[in-house]
């Protein structure tokens, strides 16, 4: 259950880096909801009126920031932190980029691209891609973690095995969380929010966007899992699969090979198909196709599939 | 468009590699509606009464039997040979396996384990997993493919370019399958249906079961793939998401070893919060669990999610 928050942790209070000596902002009690302000991924770079130009004035070093830590009361190495979702408070504004060098196909995609979104706030209407397309939103937040043991300051970029950026696509409203702490107090953050987001992410971004969430924190002892896991309470793709799907698949022994083969096939597939720009394609099906394993069990071979959901056609 | 069938291609019709040089059982046109009788993947090796000691008696040399080839007329190489996927009639009998050697977690479930399955033929019903589970039923054929151009045989377990043994388990009723057609007439076969598999049949068997299915044959020409894709005609996991899902993870920078580390860590929460054999849950999550790829972008490490449906649970 998620009550009312009984504080705000505002977004003022932020980091880069996964450390276990940053000074917690707050200290909550197991059973506690705390409201979030969650920057965007690019802290606040893109405005409406930004271009792509934009993208290589981006600060590396300020990219990706978490609001917290905050020192969950009781928590200690070996337990385990549950984190029960609440709701989203959407910004309404989003963006999703091609950054050099960074996505599944960055040697295919070598160019800088912008796409700005402009969506309602209740994320219950589909959020339109230029004439193209229709994207139906599912928010949820891309990075939440705990301070590692090991100390010193770890980039927040990769996820590990106390969470972080996941990119999760169903870290949403109502799901629950469950991390390993390694330190007194956990040290809790999150940011990333995405308004949505298909599983994998491929070209790296999400519809990256600035919003408040609240989280419920309890402490399970002793009870640390070996990675990040989590229940959804009920389907998590309704709002994205009535019309079916188009899918594309790379057959492969290489795993990393074979998804790069599914996508850029897809991207292919709806560049023919609907005259759209490949980099349009490319960013589109990062924030709604998902990328799944078919077959992973046939020696040599396996084979990747992507899923374009085709409601986003209209 | 699936009309009623013109013809049966028996079950005595059935080879165990892909051979351009294999005289077709059959020529059939475009449009034509072909019913398959399928051998399951142990070529009626089991019936009721066998038990895992029967599993070294398998036959390597005659397992993942396909029915065919076929011929479709005018079908020629650089063409894509487009398949509508009829009805599935399937027998009720069903086998799942762990087999020593093969599967994703080979390394630790290293014993011939056999779960029997008597089901209802209508596959609306889900089917009992001991006392344990429930597993809501989707029919497919998970080995759908063309001859190759290379000649000579080639082993039928891989999936390749040219489709084979995919094991996409949306290749239900009313799925599109395109395939490149590499000879003349294509030379298309089936087989090794199932009555229900997760995304990667991570034990490397799922509801295996023979049945009948009719497809739908066409030729677009010039237009082959560059790897198989399909089309589902809805959504593709109504029947499993109702109740929502259980997630690991695996975290790391090996696709591979992070898919492992998501199942095995399913088993063993399985197995803790059930009660059941770790082997039972490893056959279970392969008939019903959903290995994903939420996040490859993230460097150097990914986010491999293995999704188990709680209806299973009732």
């Amino acid at each position: 259950m998620s009550g009312a928050p009984i504080r705000t942790i505002h977004s003022a209070h932020h980091h880069c880096g996964w450390d276990s000596s940053l000074a917690p902002v707050s200290t909550v009690a197991p059973g506690d909801t705390v409201r979030f302000e969650c920057l965007d991924a690019a802290n606040g770079h893109f405005a409406p009126g930004s271009t792509s130009a934009d993208i290589a004035r981006m600060d590396p070093d300020s990219v990706n920031p978490v609001t917290g830590p905050i020192f969950i009361d009781s928590a200690k190495p070996g337990d385990c932190l549950k984190i029960t979702i609440g709701e989203f408070e959407p910004s309404g504004f989003g963006w999703t980029a091609i950054i050099p060098g960074f996505g599944l196909l960055a040697d295919q995609f070598t160019e800088a691209r912008l796409k700005l979104w402009d969506y309602d706030r209740s994320a219950g209407v589909p959020a339109a891609f230029s004439e193209h397309a229709r994207v139906p939103l599912k928010p949820f937040a891309g990075t939440m973690g705990v301070a590692l043991a090991e100390p010193g300051r770890h980039s927040v970029i990769p996820p590990r095995r106390v969470g972080g950026n996941m990119d999760c696509r169903d870290l949403g409203t109502g799901t629950v969380l469950y991390l390993p702490v390694e330190v007194e107090g956990a040290l809790f953050s999150v940011g990333d929010t995405h308004a949505a987001q298909g599983d994998g992410e491929v070209c790296g971004t999400a519809i990256e966007s600035a919003m408040n969430v609240s989280l419920t924190f309890d402490v399970i002892r002793g009870e640390a899992p070996p990675a990040p896991r989590f229940e959804t309470p009920g389907p998590v793709t309704r709002h994205l699969d009535g019309a079916g799907y188009d899918v594309t698949t790379g057959v492969g022994p290489d795993l990393m090979a074979a998804a790069r083969d599914a996508v850029s096939a897809m991207v292919d597939l709806i560049s023919a198909q609907r005259g759209m720009a490949p980099e349009d394609a490319y960013m589109l099906c990062s924030v709604c196709g998902d990328l799944r394993v078919s077959e992973i069990v046939d020696a040599p071979n396996w084979v990747v599939a992507f899923y374009f959901p085709r409601i986003v056609w209209g």
